[in-house]
Order: structure tokens, then C-alpha cells, then sequence
């Protein structure tokens, strides 16, 4: 089978190697991986940010086809459409150290390749009315914005949420949002991305380029309140903006540091406020059961920027790495 | 003023009275009563069956218009519409005796009065989008069945939700869930009033006399998994079927006693199944507010039944009590 | 090894036999059973009440020695003292349908037996203060009281709890409310058991013999608020008791059905109470982690009625059957 | 009747006047101030850090005997001892803008008067075991520590709780985890105050100054897992120490901004533990009389640093303004 690695040392150091088909051990699953997806994280995995230098398949995102299960599978049965969850062992409930240690595409080894084993519990049925592309690009980003909302946060219909800019975590926020019956304002620093945000049923958009105390702008949509809820994926300096954006008891969910690495917030904001924060870190089985529910449900469509072969896996971490994206950045297997 | 008394003795004894205008005190609303509307409890209370016989303005669901305020009044203003609250000092938070125990309508003097002074903190704004009939429905339905929902409850969207019958507080149920992504199913003895739901959003109907087993069509639906959440309204020998129809964790919600006051449940079966009850009991004023919100977000309208003048109290009350209606019973005070 | 055999024709028809010890697979351990611990739940088995008659293993409650692990087993080693999880496949979160199914002791074989393979993800370590006996007593009634106290419902400090009877949850219970500073009110139909849970720690015992309306004696000790949380293990007829001696808001745990299998509540008064009702059913392996800890910080020991020997199994059955016991009946394997 | 004014420039600023008693409205009480105690928050507002110099009665905390009661009260009676909530409209529930804008001390008048007028919903009885010094410390600094623990956290017994100093909050916190079966970790820079904090119940004390990454002490002490909550009343460059500190899935409360304004924390080691972090802000009415009661039942006592006549009220400011103190510095007025 084909696969790719990861040196650490950059997109460049991505080749394409052969490998035999490994077997499932009795409560495991082989997937034929159909399609795999990207997420910013597999961006720094493959630079080396994480100091990892070993041969690694990147990549934690991805649907395959069950084509064997080992002898004491009961979960699932061979033509079945799965996907690898994005911690193996967290099942349900609160996270554990135990349960995170474990994740795909660093330092576990990933799904950029034909085939994959995963344990049984381990797996989510793919939503049947997505296409393969589609339903790869679930594990990672849209389990971290349902966690968000439904986990983490406790969406209702009539609320406000907020979402910052298009990446994968906050269009999945914004179409998750949508389902529960919120009013979604959308920010970004592009009014085409707006324009498409507002198209796939956002209630307002702000360019905070030209509106840089976006805060106040949520302040006045929603009568001087604020939101009940904010997904923030800046992180940096614009954190107590995020705060001053929610309502009086409102959580803030932390899913990024696109503008800094450091959260910097003015703690007098955040006691007047009482704003939970939330740092986002993915979720559950259970929550991807969730959401893959309610996708089917609602017949909904995780937006697709661009597909890849697999032999041009470097283009499209070249094209996620640009920021110039709307939607998640996938590869095809088939 | 005009208001209607009663005694006790049947919805023949109810009396149309005069009486002189109440003034505010200082953190008082004086309101011009617009609309009322009628619930199964307000049927008990004219019959005496509370042992009351004492006389009273029955009937607790209205919507007025300020027409006067108290000298330190800071939440209202001349001219806005709103309703008073169930129990006027259940702000938020978890139920207390103290809050619960002055609910207006019994032992408090009611809403059935031309004009009706209510203290500030006891009031919510109406919705804009409605109607003053539709607005006169919230109080205690609605606020019940939002309260079943997302405050006992937490319904998420692909949530499957049964709603037992098409009382005030199903459809309420029904429509709330709609809004909140999730599934409804509705179950009803008459075929007319299922194919009303589906028109309302319901997606099946199960007519539970044909279907006395009705619990296991409700497994079929949901793939054997069993709803997420039972609104039951028939108490009696039932209950083991509603717990039957819920899912393992589910929820079931307990709204009335039509089938029988008495609740009787299959103890191993709730042991397996691992189902909370909810008796509810109406909510706070902040539920109240939440779900006013969710309805102008949503331009959702309350379904009315009919609506009956001021001096035509009793005929509203036979209406209610003829238990063949579909949607609320009001009274119109302009 | 030796083994107990069930054959579902009463205490009688326990049979002691020999096997072969079995081998851990990949992901398993193989546990020397050093004690095992009897619940009202296994009498039934071991009768065919549930309609059992295959030969079978009975028993979930039990410690023992890890002799042997798997290749892949990462969580434990030899040498370690733990207890299988009477749920194997539940984790953490909420319960599913799936995890519920497989339980030790029926339907799945159970721990009465030298020798026993779990899953490395299904075993609990031991708390080392515990000795074998003491430590074999958790599985299913200490996880089952903590689940009620601070899962289900949410005790604090200041709380009242009220327990019903001297069996395994409400010991359980009674211990653990302690620890989490609340005021416990133990009923019973014997004054030299109550005098045992006073000496306990409860704070009051009620003769409900003599006070055969415990709930108004409940209501007195609080000062006429109510309880805030009871754990009724009698069902039938009484739970409109319960229900009564809870506050305003308040919770009953559901543990078990001694005074009848069907629970029969009046439907007014729940709503007036608006009293949650949580029918238990064990917990998850985070449930059980969370109270092994908290048994080794404390340095609480569980209560033990008597212990028998493995060859005289049966007599164990039998004295727990005769209901005259205060604590855990346990059986030695070493 | 006595009073003291500030006016926002310092404690020299402060000056005993006369004014002439307040009247109840129909629905406050008259209390007879009988002591009061300070917090960081009044050394701000005194020192005009708010930006107020309008004359103002300052302090929010305080206890005094109800002296005379309005036409409607009918929660309270004469005789009784009782304390002004820090939110006069904070009843329970979430917190809002409108119930958290009238906070005592600043922007109302506050307490350190002899007489004062409150609203009959705005006030808790007083724990019967506590002398008046003592419960004058209860409606800040209590109530903050137990929403932490028990309203925005969620303690239980074997559970590590983290302390940061001793200040009010800190020890209310260590007082209050201890009654709920959590061990306390107590960080300290001086050897003192960690003793005497062990004498007081900590577990274990840790000499910040000493260890300066003391982060590693608290995994060290729970066996390399973390704290399950930390109270930070730092806030500065020391905010990743506390997530580093807690658990995976832990939670960290903020409850003071000593070591800096403005909170820094690095984000990916947020995403990884996935801590929540909940800046407190006092707590609803139903907070205070909860953790009132469990005062009461565990007859635990605030811990008094010194107490001042009324016409010393400037040096009561300066004893806390010296940061050398152990427990809460009070204002007796009797």
C-alpha cells in the first residue's frame, strides 16, 4: 500500500513510500481509506514545531471503508464507511490524560495512507449523505465546534454565537450553531468570505479591518448584551475582546492562536463579565456520534475548499498553509 | 374595572364584577389586561377542586400594557406589553418553596380583570412578533415545556423528541424542539389533530389507538435506540411505556395526569434503561425570558385555538374542558 | 482453578467445579480472585428470576491479583491488586444501551472463581488501605452510592441526605455523604441498626416502624424544607414518601424495589415538588476511580456483614437472602 | 445616626459623619449595623482606583440585627441578625448584567454605617454559631470561594483543591474544601502563614518563594495528575503555572489579579490539559445561604485578622492595605 511520511522537516520532506498491508488483531478494523482531510495542527506536525523529527504518517482525519475485522469485532462490519477518532481511548465524559495521550498524526501514526488498523472503539460510522471527502473532514474540526456548543457550552435556540473568521472549526461552529436555532455573526478581514458566510446562513458579518472594535459592533447587534457565545481562534491579544463581546455569564471557547500563542485578557473585564473560557481541545467518541447524527438529520454539507490526489499531498498542505482558504483542504484515496 | 370572579363552583358560577382601577406601589406595574388564556389547571381551580371556594380572579396566562409605574420602577415603561410571571419570585435557578408558593391564578388572585397590578420583577416583555392572544399563551405552557427541553432537559440538535398528545404544553414542546434541530415525534388518538402536528414540523404521527404499543414504534423510529426525550402528559399506568420509548440516559418529563394522578412504573425496567423523570412545574422568569427571545429570533407563532370575549369567560372554560381542542383557548380583553 | 456454577435453580444448585485457567488475550489481564462480594441482584440470578437457567458464573463484585498480562496491556502489571468494572465497556459520560449490555455476573460470566480475565480498560485498582475483603465489596453498590450523590445528583456541604434501610448503597451512601460534609437521616425497622449508622456518622436515625410517616419526621429535622437528596431502595407503594421528605427541587435516587417491584408516586405532588427522580443503575470505571480515591484519601473502610468461604458459597446466598445483615456478605478465595 | 464617607482619595480621605436614620420601604428592612470587614475591592474604591470621588458609604460586607421591617416584609422579622447580598438583585442562576450592576460599597452606598436599609430579597440569615465579627466576613469573600468550588466547580470528596495565599477568598476556599472531602494544597510565601494554614486542615503547604515552580510540587503531590481545581488569585505571568497545575480536564478559578492586571497564558498548554477557567464574581443570594447553612452544621469559623472601632475605620485600611495579614480584618460597630 502507498502512504506518506513526514520527516518534520516541511512539506518538501513529504514522500510517498510503499508499505505492506497491515492485519487487524482481533478487536481491530482495516480500513481503506478513501478520503483524508487537514487541519493547522498537521501544518506544524510536518514543520517540526513539535521537535518531532521521527518518520511519521501525518494527518488524524480521514472516512475509509471496513474491508476486515478481526475476530472479535462487533461494532462494525466489513463495506461499513468509518472514521478514526482523533483520541482512540477518550470514549465519553471528561477528558483524562490517559485518553489524550494517544492521537492520531502525532504522535501516533496518522491516515495519510491506503490503509489503516484502528481499534474498534476507536471508530464512528461515516453520515450516509456525505460524500467521501465530505465525511473526512469531520474528526478533528467539526468534533472540536460541537464540543464548543453542546459540550462545552450549552447553545439554545434564540442565542447569539459568535464565530471568528472561516477556518474549518468556526464554519463548523456556524453550521452547528445554525441547527440549534442561534443567530450567527461571523468576523473576518475579507467581505467575500463574509459574503459566503452570510450565504450559508450566518445573520451578520463584521470586516473587523474596518471595524477593529468588532466588540462593540456585537454589542449593538444584540442590544447592548453581547453574545451568549463566542468562538475565539485568534488567541493572542484579542482575547479581552472576545470577553467584552459575550454577555454577562457567557463562555468564550478558545480554538486557536492564529494571532499569538500567548491569551492575554484584562482579568477586571473577565470578573465584571464572568466569562467562562473554555480552551477547546477536540472531544469524544460520543460527541462525534453526536454530531455525525445531526449532520445526517439535517442533511448537512461540511464546506470543501479544494481536493488533492494523494500523490500531491505537499500541494495541499501548501494550500491550507496559504490562510487563503474557505473550508477544509482534502485528499482523495480513490 | 371589569374582572370575573369565582367561587369555587363551576365555570356557572363564574361572575363578571366591578371594581375600582388598583394603583401601583413603588416597584409595582399597573397593567391594561389585552389577552388571557386558559390552562387544564384553571378547569380545577373554577371547579373547587383544590378545596377552594373562596372567591378568586382565576386563570394566570395574560398580556397587558403598562399603563402606570411605580415611583422606583426601572425595568418597564409606560406603553411596553408584557406578561406577569407563574410564580412572581422565581427569578432563576433551581425552584424553592418560598418562590413556588405564590402562583398567581390560585392562591393568588389571577389575570381574569380588565386591569391587574404585578410587581416589576414578576414580568416579562412580550414577544413582538405576536399577537396580544398569542402573547396571552406563554406563561405556564410555554415556559413548561421550554423548562422540559433545556432546563430539566438538554435537547441538542438530532435529538429525537416525543411529545405525548397536542395539549398546550406539546405543542409548545413540539415547536421548541423544532427550532433546536432536533426530531419530533407526536402521538395523538385522533388522526386529525397528528396530520395538524406534521403540519406544524412534527416529522411522524403515531396514532395511539391504533398503535397501543405506540413505545415500540417509537424504537422503530429512532433504529431501536429509543427518543432522547418523553414529554408525558398521561401520567397513570403509562409511565412504563414512556420510559420504554426513551432511549438508555434518556430523559422523560412528566406534564400531566390526563390517563391518571397517579404515576405507576415498571421500577427494573427504569433501573435498565437508567431514565430520569422530570416532573416539571412551569420555570422561572428567565426561562420565560429565554424562550420569548427564541420566539421573535424565530417569528414562531403559538397555534390558537379560539378565542372567547371577556363576558363570555364560562363558554372559554367549556371549550377547554370539552378536551377537543387544538391549541390554546384565550379570552380577549380589548 | 476452581469455579462456582450457577445453574439458575437456587442456592442449591450452586456447584463447585474445576477448569483450566484461562489465558489473557492481547489487551486482557488474568486476575487471581483473592475475595468476591454478594448484591441482592445475584440472589436473583442465582434463583432464575431473570429466566437464567444456563449454567453460569455468578457474581460481579470481586478483587483480585494481576498474575498475567497481555502483550498490549499498558495500564496495569503484575502484582496489582484490581477489581473488574460490573460494566465493562462503560467508561466515563453518560450510559449507552452498548455499554450496559455486557454485564459481569449475568448475563456475562462473573467473578465467583479463581481465576478471571478482564479487559484492561474494565479494572479499577484496588484502594490500599482496603483489605481483600473490604475492597471487593465496590463494584456495584459503591459505585452504584456514588453515582446517586455526585453524578446523578450533586451533594454538597450542609446538604441533608436521606437513606433508606442499612443495605449496601445506603451504607455506601451514608459513608460518602459524610465525607462530602452532609447531614444524614438513615430509616430503618430496627433500633439496633439504626444504633450501628448513628455510630456510623448519621446524624439521625428514624424507626420507621414507629414513625411510619418518617417523611413529616424528615421534614421536622430540616426545619420543613425537606431533604435534599433520598435514596429510596423500597420502590412500591412508598415513593410518594420520598417524594415528600425531599425539598422543593430536590432529588430521589431510585436503588432499589424491596417493597415493590412497580414505584407508584402521586403525579401532584411530584409537580408541586418538582422532585427529579434518577433510577440508578451502577456508573461507569470513572465513577468507580473517582470513589476508590476518595476511600484511600478518607481512609473509609466498607462495612462487612460476614465472610464465607469459597466452598460454602451457598451459605453466602443464604444469609444475605435472610435479609438480617448490616453490611457487605463476602466470600474468601485465598 | 454614625456613618463614614469616602471620597475616593484615600484612607485620610475618610470621615465620620451624622446623618439621620433611613426609613424602610414597605418591603426592606432596618438593620442595626453590628460589624463589618473589608476587602481588596474597598481599598480601590477608598483610594479612588475607580475613578470615584463622589462621596460614598463604602464596604460591602457586613451584619446587623433587623431593627424595624416594612408594611410587606414578610421574609424576616425583627431581632433577627442578617447580611446585605453583595448583588441586591442576584437572587440565583446565572448572573446578569442587570442584577450585577447594583453592588454594594461601589456604585451604591455600602455598609459601614450604623443604620442601613435594605430590600427584604437582599438579605441571608446569619450562621446562629458565628459571633458578628465573624459573620460580617461572609458576603464577598465566602461567597466567591464556594461559587468556585460548588457553583462554577464542582468538588468532591478525594478531590486536590489548590489554594494560592491566604487571603479571604483563600482561606474561605480551604475551609470550604476541606468540609467537602478535597485536600488542600496551600501556596504561600511565607512559612507562617503555610502553618498556620496547616493548622487549619491544609494537606500540604508550598513555600512559592522556595519553590518557585511550584506547579511541579502540585503534580508531584498528586501523583503527576494535576490538581483537580486551582483557585489563582494572581492572575499576571502566572496564570500557565496554575492550568500546568491542574489536571486534564481540571478547572482553574481566578479570584484576583495580585501579581498582575492582566492575565497571560500560554494557549497550547490550555488546549492540551483543556482547562476551564472561571473568573468568579461573588455569587447569587442562594450561594450565600448555602454556604450559610454549611457553616452552621460544621460550626466552622472565619478566621479574623484584627478588628477595629468605627472611628478607626482608616487603620482597619491600612492593616489589609499592608498585605501582611492572616484571615479578614473587621469594623465592629457595637
Amino acid at each position: 500500500m502507498k502512504i506518506v511520511i513526514s520527516n518534520g522537516r516541511g512539506f518538501d520532506g513529504l514522500t510517498l513510500e510503499e508499505r505492506p498491508v497491515p492485519k487487524p488483531d482481533a478487536h481491530q478494523l482495516l480500513l481503506r481509506m478513501r478520503a483524508v482531510s487537514l487541519n493547522f495542527r498537521d501544518i506544524d506536525v510536518v514543520r517540526g514545531a513539535h521537535g518531532n523529527q521521527e518518520p511519521l504518517i501525518p494527518l488524524s482525519d480521514g472516512v475509509g471503508e471496513v474491508v476486515d475485522v478481526g475476530a472479535k469485532v462487533s461494532r462494525f462490519a466489513v463495506g461499513q464507511r468509518v472514521s478514526p477518532t482523533f483520541f482512540p481511548d477518550w470514549i465519553d465524559g471528561q477528558p483524562t490524560a490517559e485518553a489524550r495521550a494517544g492521537r492520531l498524526g502525532w504522535p501516533r501514526d496518522g491516515v495519510l495512507s491506503e490503509y489503516v488498523v484502528v481499534d474498534e472503539h476507536a471508530a464512528v460510522r461515516a453520515p450516509s449523505n456525505l460524500s467521501d471527502v465530505e465525511a473526512a473532514t469531520l474528526p478533528c474540526a467539526a468534533v472540536t465546534a460541537w464540543d464548543a456548543l453542546f459540550v462545552s457550552g450549552r447553545v439554545v435556540p434564540g442565542d447569539t454565537v459568535v464565530v471568528q473568521g472561516t477556518g474549518g472549526v468556526s464554519l463548523f461552529a456556524l453550521l452547528f450553531a445554525k441547527m440549534a436555532g442561534a443567530q450567527v455573526i461571523v468576523t473576518s478581514s475579507q467581505r467575500a468570505k463574509l459574503d459566503r458566510a452570510l450565504a450559508l446562513g450566518a445573520a451578520h458579518g463584521i470586516d473587523y479591518r474596518a471595524e477593529p472594535e468588532w466588540d462593540k459592533v456585537v454589542l449593538e447587534l444584540t442590544g447592548g448584551q453581547g453574545a451568549d457565545h463566542v468562538v475565539d481562534v485568534a488567541g493572542g491579544e484579542g482575547l479581552t475582546r472576545s470577553i467584552r463581546a459575550a454577555r454577562v455569564g457567557g463562555t468564550v471557547s478558545l480554538a486557536g492562536y492564529v494571532a499569538g500563542r500567548t491569551g492575554h485578557f484584562d482579568l477586571a473585564t473577565a470578573f465584571v463579565r464572568k466569562t467562562t473560557l473554555h480552551p477547546l481541545g477536540v472531544g469524544s467518541r460520543r460527541t462525534f456520534e453526536a454530531l455525525a447524527r445531526a449532520i445526517k438529520v439535517h442533511d448537512v454539507r461540511p464546506v470543501i475548499d479544494s481536493v488533492f490526489p494523494l500523490d500531491k499531498a505537499g500541494e495541499a498542505f501548501e494550500r491550507l498553509a496559504s490562510g487563503d482558504v474557505f473550508g477544509k483542504v482534502a485528499i482523495s484515496l480513490v
